[in-house]
């Protein structure tokens, strides 16, 4: 059974060793003394089975972008991960082909390639396996199965040339391989270098008077329990770990109710484990101002809200209007900047693609 | 009422016009001589109200890919219009807000700059006219009027600077302002210096023998009566003026009812004039190999077949299996090359803005 303590746990051993050493460090650095925190690194890491190299991010760039992988041939990744917004698709819930409704908010794809599961409920290891849901998912992308999606791929011949450069020759326009570029791709839309990370990289100017006294309520209220590691979703664990947490936590907080938190169970749905139910994986905290409205189901508004919400659902404590305004300035910290891009070139459709 | 051959007399006295001035060109610049092709400008027109600035285009790129401007808040004018691909949808008819399916074949945007008309039949006389259509059509982008799409736009406080820089001071968040600013964005989606141009400029080797041919056979067959002109869409005219022809001519053309080309009445259905049946605006003929499937239904899935039903259909012929492989060959000559684009960055969503 997954044990959310567990993981805490060495994650607190794991901060410890890292405080250690940063105190070693200042002896010889005094400017880098000041900041337990962590920065987002700048570049995200990649499995070995999947180096990432400019021939699949550009493959992959262009198959995330590309409609006709599913049904109706307007709908893809991007339909629901906007990463010329904030990676999300500003709806509460997400609609996919034919005006489908779908039953949770889309996560921001940025920094996704930083978590140690995908989904609300950590059902995918890694980007790789991530890729492979919703081309197939019957209300998001619509295909009848992973087979019928790389036939559309292998019937616009124009990418081939693109597979063959990032994968090399033979048979390899494949489902697993234009996975593989799309998370390459998605490991490229990172967003370090916010206010907080220099901050976090020595910096002590980088943030505002209410921001820091904001990171420091954020802290002393408890939030880093869970909101650590320089995504904020908990400690950098090894791909298909996961980091998990039942929300709400109490659940007699007026805001289960008054926003339905509690009726989708969360991991429970996939694992089909009552023990899973109402447990969730612990999602990132950079660049909110983009990804409202907020929560699983998307029926929170505003960041404020969504502090309050944390304070008395997680921590069973009823927030300040100062801490919830010096909190909210900080996560603010966490925003962009988002990194440039150039709109790929997509090869054209024979006429009879969709038919 | 509304008379298809005026335009083509007008346009015979300018192609008299231009060639007697090539020929004068001629015996200074031998090299322009060959050609009394002429090539896509490089640069599109603008009204004098409404000159296309980077502030404009900008802003303008902006709105052209933001979804919040629809009901369902996933629709944008990218949706139909793909910019990545051929600046249409790959689909026979479009799909807008919650899986609404339209009528018609979505035109390419590519070089809709040149046009004299936009819509299929041409009910609309300008860009700026055109970007105010699909917002509020119930199938499109499905908004309640002009208004709510504006105020979406206002509700987005982002937006503000971005039309203030392209528009001045002011009450400058108006949907006039978002129509001059999209129609200035595709100002600059145009592809001149294709094969086909840099040979209208004078390079004779810019196209193969058989395009060379084809280009011949296309204009001894008779095609140049209405695909004429830089974007072979008819004649230069001023906005509003529109190049229409009769679709099909000849009736009794086995493709008519092959295709059902009949049903939908073209221009007669925005008049309202049964002289305006199954006239349409005559469609351009660059980047086709990106535009599958064809004419105003999307029922023709090839450019060749596409070629023989406007032999069969407008001039009465059955062109040879050679004359309309020449002719396709030819026709490729036209495509690309693109602009290269950098994405736009959005401004962030407000949580409640879809509610």
């Amino acid at each position: 059974m997954f044990n959310p303590m567990r993981h805490q746990k060495i994650n607190h051993l794991r901060l410890k060793i890292g405080i250690c050493l940063l105190i070693a460090l200042a002896t010889t650095i005094p400017a880098m003394a000041a900041s337990p925190w962590q920065p987002l690194p700048e570049v995200a890491p990649a499995p070995a089975s999947n180096p990432t190299t400019p021939a699949k991010v550009e493959l992959g760039k262009m198959l995330y972008f590309d409609t006709r992988m599913s049904s109706s041939g307007n709908v893809s990744c991007f339909s629901c991960h906007n990463v010329m917004e904030g990676g999300d698709d500003h709806r509460s819930t997400s609609i996919g082909v034919h005006g489908h409704v779908g039953g949770r908010n889309a996560p921001t794809v940025f920094n996704a390639a930083f978590l140690s599961s995908q989904f609300w409920d950590g059902r995918a290891a890694t980007l790789e396996d991530q890729a492979k849901g919703p081309p197939a998912n019957p209300i998001e992308m619509g295909m009848a199965n992973l087979d019928a999606v790389i036939d559309r791929v292998k019937n616009i011949p124009g990418y081939k040339p693109y597979f063959e450069k990032a994968f090399g020759a033979g048979d390899v326009v494949t489902m697993d391989n234009a996975a593989k570029a799309i998370a390459a791709y998605e490991r490229t839309l990172i967003t370090p270098n916010s206010a907080y990370d220099l901050y976090a990289k020595g910096d002590l100017k980088a943030l505002s008077e209410q921001q820091a006294r904001g990171l420091a309520t954020f802290a002393e209220a408890g939030c880093t329990s869970c909101h650590q590691g320089p995504t904020f979703s908990g400690p950098q664990m090894p791909p298909g770990t996961g980091f998990f947490m039942k929300f709400p936590t109490f659940q007699d907080s007026p805001y289960a109710a008054k926003y339905d938190f509690l009726s989708d169970t969360g991991r429970a749905t996939s694992t089909r484990n009552d023990a899973d139910k109402n447990i969730w994986r612990v999602p990132g905290l950079r660049n909110l101002v983009y990804t409202a409205p907020y929560f699983h189901n998307g029926q929170v508004h505003t960041i404020d809200e969504a502090v309050r919400i944390m304070g008395s659902t997680q921590l069973n404590k009823e927030l300040s209007d100062a801490q919830v305004a010096d909190i909210v300035a900080f996560l603010d910290s966490l925003t962009g900047p988002f990194p440039v891009q150039e709109m790929p070139r997509l090869p054209p459709t024979p006429g009879d693609l969709l038919d």
